[in-house]
């Protein structure tokens, strides 16, 4: 889908759509020591006094660009189990991460998350939003007593993240659906066993 | 410690250890496109004939140094139970990356793989090599009775590294004491409930 079909409204949506989409190409293609505001126009077709204007530096458009990502992120899953729950998280970080563009592209932001601390606390946010989409399967599954009291939300839905992004930046292997089965299960064994039940939880407890 | 006192071994030595040290430094502060032979020659105050004649290239650095990382990491822990080598190896994981050089020389490393096939191997190979070192914590368990028969040694270790590498690349924030407990427990956890058995075990057994 060309850039300016992808979302409605209008132009200045068109040309956030065009820039944001040139953004991630070139974060993929360049690093972010490659990026510049008049680089992003000329790919985006878009004149560059308009993107001078509205972003002012390219870690700027990268915020927005992880902005536009949490906006148009995917809502939690509701099956019913802990187990459930947690294979569907393991699903879709798994599709993600192996998804020829998303994959590519978080790896990018997470080595420009290194180098520039705006960019770093964008994509801060970014995981933090999705973590906090997800929590409410823990806080459901505590509720069911299929986990202990006192088990901390992100630290699971994180747990569920964690071996999928691992092997692919240390290994550069894109993980499988195997992969998120062992995933999700893992979390949920050390759920289950209270390695994620929070300190101030078990001195009152 | 000043590079050229570093390690033994003459005028050889003490080159690639000079290199070695410049093209960690460099890869931190300016990432794989910031690199070039001259530069690291200037660096390390060695004569760019010298480097050019050794290395040839900037990736056949980056994989001497992956080799010299490899030659110099520490050993794994025999504490005598399971829990005790996952935390050990939970808490060496967690003071590499904490460490104010290693931490950021890890990151760049698994960027600069991001970009060049031949640093991904190198790093692959880094990977490899540590959690072979680490394997034998997972077999005496096994043989112990501590862990189900058919566990995969090599998932369980990578297991221990995966959220403390996911925490700093994701979230920018360097993992410490409690969190290498956590990464040691769940893993610890999930190895017990037999989650890392090969699928070739399962159907066998």
């Amino acid at each position: 889908m060309a850039p300016e079909m992808s979302r409605p409204g209008g132009r200045t949506a068109r040309v956030r759509s065009a820039v944001l989409a040139a953004a991630g190409d070139a974060l993929i293609e360049l690093g972010l020591p490659g990026l510049d505001l008049a680089e992003l126009a000329r790919r985006a077709g878009v004149g560059k006094t308009t993107v001078y204007r509205r972003w002012g530096s390219v870690p700027a458009v990268l915020e927005d660009l992880v902005t536009d990502m949490i906006e148009t992120s995917a809502p939690r899953a509701d099956t019913g189990s802990l187990d459930g729950d947690l294979l569907a998280n393991a699903e879709l970080v798994r599709s993600t991460l192996a998804d020829p563009r998303q994959g590519p592209l978080l790896t990018a932001l997470v080595c420009a998350a290194a180098d520039d601390a705006g960019t770093a606390r964008a994509l801060r946010g970014f995981y933090d939003a999705r973590t906090a989409v997800w929590e409410p399967c823990v806080t459901d599954a505590v509720a069911r007593g299929e986990l202990p009291a006192g088990t901390e939300p992100a630290a699971v839905v994180r747990a569920v993240s964690a071996p999928l992004y691992h092997q692919l930046l240390t290994r550069g292997t894109r993980p499988d659906t195997a992969d998120a089965h062992r995933a999700a299960a893992a979390t949920a064994a050390a759920a289950r066993a209270g390695v994620f039940v929070s300190a101030g939880a078990r001195r009152t407890s």
